[in-house]
């Protein structure tokens, strides 16, 4: 059963991500947990989005169940070892993220109203219908919680990660495809955390596109002056705000642009496209090793890093990937950075926990090797080429990196776009584009969430039911060859040696269909997860568009009724084409990867099902054979 | 919940298949329908067996619901028409059987008490823990009931079948293996029907070995003298007697046996075997056709037989093979005749069952061919050469035998045995090879009844589950697809037609999933019918067989005592030793077409299975290489 609520006032929306009130008005609740005050809900009118919590009076309703685990293990019905809930979920932590957020609250210029503290934590509700609120795996990202040994041992140099906004438990699934037709599984999809724009550098208040936000606010990303003059947005927890692109387009940035820095969009034969590394490169990721220190006290995993381009191997760990992963999702604010696959609070040092984790780096890896901005960007190649043991040369980078300035508005001075006559973009053509885009993303999702729920399914079912009925038929056959035995006579002798094979065989084919989704579909699912995490980052990236244009349309009415001057409004036309070309290469470096990555991992997952069935098919071949001779 | 009765006296069994009651003892019925005054049940002990109605007292209970149906259907679970049940359960079938019983009680020598008539008839209720007390399809034998349109246009001299004991509902699966873990399916199993022994010329009253048997009595089959002056068994409704086994092994039996009802029983390098058939021959089953008769106010289904031995193709309907089994029963008391397949009240013109019981009526034929006696039996042989076209010399053979003396004990005087010093068969050796042929079927039947219920089930997950879990893949793919081609740029779309194709390949896989069973599974239930059949046809066999050992110890004792003439010893032993050698050769030729169709099967069910491995395979690379242009 949803949580719900009850409006004590009237509240009008005056922002996107935020939905209207009226006074008596009963709403379902996402999360009894509010954020920063605001709560998030379905209203009468069925509009989902946040308003007020001091506006609302929870209904008091039993809690509910913690989500079930994931992975095969949506309902496991034979021998599986369900996993415990997510660490998100603990009191303690919620606690101490809602004391972090009020103090983050005093540097607010915008206050919404007081939030309504509820009496104790309380465990986020199964969406109805689905039963998993919030999947184990992957799916946004979410920074450091203590719970994840990983961070047990915190930096000597405690100004970083640790200071962040963490972590708060609404998270929501927003699947709600007409057909979808199921749900589950270990990704959370599409669910705008407030957790991924948290480590932007600002909590998302508005939600663009297929997703919607839930988020907390945060001092706007490095170098906006609060000095505007121009309309700013009401809604100070918008993307457009936090990520810096209000403050770019209102010219309130500034910075000293080295070349370094420098990032190019070029036209290409498919519209603006990130200039392309001129020294790509790859790196594996391999040989996860347990080590110690603190003679032994602390334990943690670590990876061997092999980048190409120097063949100098480095050993990291997920608290540095986590640690980078922050920095470049502060960084860039209309670049996808990848998510990291998820973090999980037992069982970090079972080998398949191992062996997942490191598989999901990988493809991590993969993605920010392949993205030309974030595969040369700073922070990442200090990570990829710092040796392991020079912990003074890591310090050093990763102070620079966190005291960069190029960041959230400053970000897209660094940008330079295709100049001259007839090198802006038509904005009525970058809105459809957008939009275009926009539509595919929410269609992609939905159908990555049903595939997901699917292959998950489908996994679940051979491990279990396929197994089980091909292991019955074994044990079957294997009872009439023992039945077949008490006849003691030579003549038989042969068919129940061949009977007893041929049971072999299918017991033998049972495991074969348990083994399977290791090879096929897991790596589908993870290609998936990786996907979603990108869906889940392009609202924000198409919401600090939009707010650019919306900026550029208000400069012009602004200029129509003598409010502005021209070349004001020039101005901010012009940083808007920047923001226009780099999302637009964004767009399309997301659709070339997409269909490189798709191509291989199809191609991957029938050649593992050829293989497997061939495979079977010789089970069968051998077990034929014997009856030759009966 | 079981039926149960409470015993009002004592009563002591002294036959085989008999239980004892003690006074105010609690017992589970099998069936609230006493035959002929005898009722099935389990006393407080276990055992379980027949005992007078009128010992006891039937505890009311609730009415059971009707079976369920079977062939995959036992859980329906998707889209699965569930059939009626049987037609055995109508009960004014059951009165008019009743009726029919009642008479036959008056030629009764021995009359059990009078059986409590239960005030109406009562549908038989589920084992426990079993939820199929009588599978519509298979199973041993059931002769004509009125409710099969096969008999609604009956035998113009009505002389013959419909004069038969007919059919009583307590039919009771008799599977109570521990290992065995299931058990379901089309096919009622082990249980040894009244109906079975009813065409036999008699009801069965003890069940040996792994069988039981739920009889109804019957005057003795042919030539049987009454005037016996050694000990006879006080249960007239023992197989032995009822067989003629015992007229036959006390010299009872007399008859003029001619030279072509002469059967040789001839020692084999496996010990005794039926001579084979100088002649074989084969015969096919094809073009079951719909015709009518009356003007097209009957139709019936005509099936056209070829023999090879003639090549002259004859049509017969189900009836005539149905009266041609319950010839062959009555006349050979030691030779398994296959069972038909089952009869069906509903659906006798649909495709499905019709082409399913074309092939169940090919396996029998086959077995009937087989079979060096049975081949060359005349019926059989009137059966397959009299031309359909003249009704006079059909009535004629049809009349003859009808008329045929040599059946039951009589039989046994058509079967000469290996003579001279020296070829009697050893007791002792005798006795252990049929107990150990005992312990054969009843395990075979076990394992029998379990391989059906898997493989039942294992069809009905292939038809379900699997081909659902397949074609939803193919679902998610085709989402996924559609998503992908709102991308519109043309190096997508080579990779949108890929995914559009892997789909149609998932769904086409459940379809071969879902049409497999038919190939492979299918078929095998056919022939765990066809020799469950056979299971439940040998405790008769071996109880005529023990009948008769029995006889011939008694017999040395009685001339030990001397209470018998040597001679006559010497008579009885000689007779015994026939029975013995014609039981081994049953037993032997069981054991050779066991090993030839199990073989030939099992070939057939794996060949299959990797075409359809094949299959998949090859739909998959298909799918594979549309991506090989992307």
């Amino acid at each position: 059963m949803a949580l719900r609520a009850r409006a004590l006032y009237d509240f009008r929306s005056e922002n996107p991500g935020e939905i209207s009130l009226r006074e008596h008005e009963v709403l379902s609740l996402c999360s009894e947990q509010d954020i920063e005050g605001w709560l998030e809900g379905v209203n009468s009118r069925g509009d989902r989005g946040l308003f007020p919590a001091s506006y609302v009076q929870v209904i008091r309703a039993p809690a509910a169940e913690p989500p079930p685990p994931a992975r095969y293990a949506n309902v496991p019905a034979a021998g599986f070892e369900p996993l415990p809930p997510p660490a998100a979920f603990k009191p303690a932590q919620q606690q101490q993220h809602q004391q972090q957020h009020q103090q983050h609250q005093q540097h607010q210029q915008q206050q919404p109203p007081a939030a309504q503290q509820p009496p104790e934590p309380f465990p986020v509700p199964p969406a109805a219908g689905y039963p998993f609120p919030m999947a184990p795996y992957g799916g946004p990202y979410q920074p450091s919680q203590g719970s994840d040994d990983d961070w047990d041992d915190d930096w000597d140099d405690s100004s970083t990660v640790a200071d962040e906004p963490g972590a708060l438990g609404s998270s929501y699934p927003d699947y709600e495809a007409a057909g979808g037709g199921g749900a589950a599984g270990r990704y959370r999809l599409s669910t705008r955390s407030e957790l991924s724009l948290g480590s932007r550098g600002g909590g998302g208040g508005g939600g663009g596109g297929g997703g919607h936000a839930a988020g907390h606010p945060h001092p706007a990303g490095g170098g906006a002056k609060s000095s505007a003059t121009v309309s700013r947005n009401l809604n100070r927890f918008s993307t457009f705000v936090k990520s810096g692109g209000e403050a770019f387009v209102l010219g309130e940035a500034s910075g000293f642009v080295k070349d370094g820095d420098k990032l190019c969009v070029v036209l290409g034969p498919r519209g603006p496209e990130w200039q392309e590394n001129p020294y790509p490169f790859q790196c594996s990721i391999e040989d996860p090793t347990k080590q110690t220190k603190f003679k032994g006290m602390k334990s943690y995993i670590a990876y061997k890093l092999v980048p190409s381009h120097t063949g100098q191997q480095v050993h990291r760990r997920y608290k540095h990937f986590d640690w980078l992963y922050g920095r470049l999702a502060e960084k860039f604010p209309v670049i996808s950075v990848p998510h990291l696959p998820e973090k999980q609070a037992t069982g970090r040092f079972e080998e398949d926990f191992i062996s997942k984790r490191r598989k999901g780096l990988a493809w991590w890896m993969d993605h920010m090797c392949s993205h030309p901005v974030l595969a040369q960007c700073d922070a990442f190649q200090h990570f990829l080429t710092c040796p392991s043991t020079d912990e003074k040369a890591w310090k050093q980078g990763k102070r620079k990196a966190e005291k960069d300035e190029m960041v959230g508005a400053n970000f897209f001075l660094t940008i330079s776009v295709p100049a001259g006559p007839g090198a802006g973009l038509d904005l009525q053509e970058v809105e459809s584009q957008v939009d275009g885009f926009k539509a595919f993303t929410k269609k992609m999702d939905e159908s990555a969430l049903q595939l997901n729920h699917t292959v998950n399914e489908f996994a679940r079912k051979q491990v279990t039911g396929f197994k089980k009925e091909y292991q019955k038929v074994g044990h079957s056959f294997k009872c009439l060859s023992q039945a077949f035995e008490l006849d003691q006579q030579a003549f038989s002798a042969g068919l129940n040696q061949a009977i007893a094979f041929t049971a072999e065989a299918y017991d033998a084919i049972g495991d074969l269909f348990a083994d399977q989704p290791r090879q096929d579909l897991d790596p589908v699912m993870d290609l998936l997860a990786l996907y979603q995490g990108h869906l889940a980052n392009f609202p924000d990236i198409i919401h600090v568009q939009k707010g650019a244009l919306t900026k550029v349309k208000e400069s012009k009415r602004h200029v129509e009724e003598g409010k502005m001057e021209l070349q004001k409004a020039e101005g901010i036309q012009e940083r808007c084409n920047i923001i226009s070309f780099a999302t637009l290469a964004e767009i399309n470096h997301f659709h070339k990867i997409r269909v490189r990555d798709f191509k291989s991992q199809m191609q991957h997952f029938l050649q593992q099902q050829i293989l497997f069935f061939q495979k079977v098919t010789q089970k069968l071949e051998e077990a034929l054979h014997k009856y030759d001779s009966v």
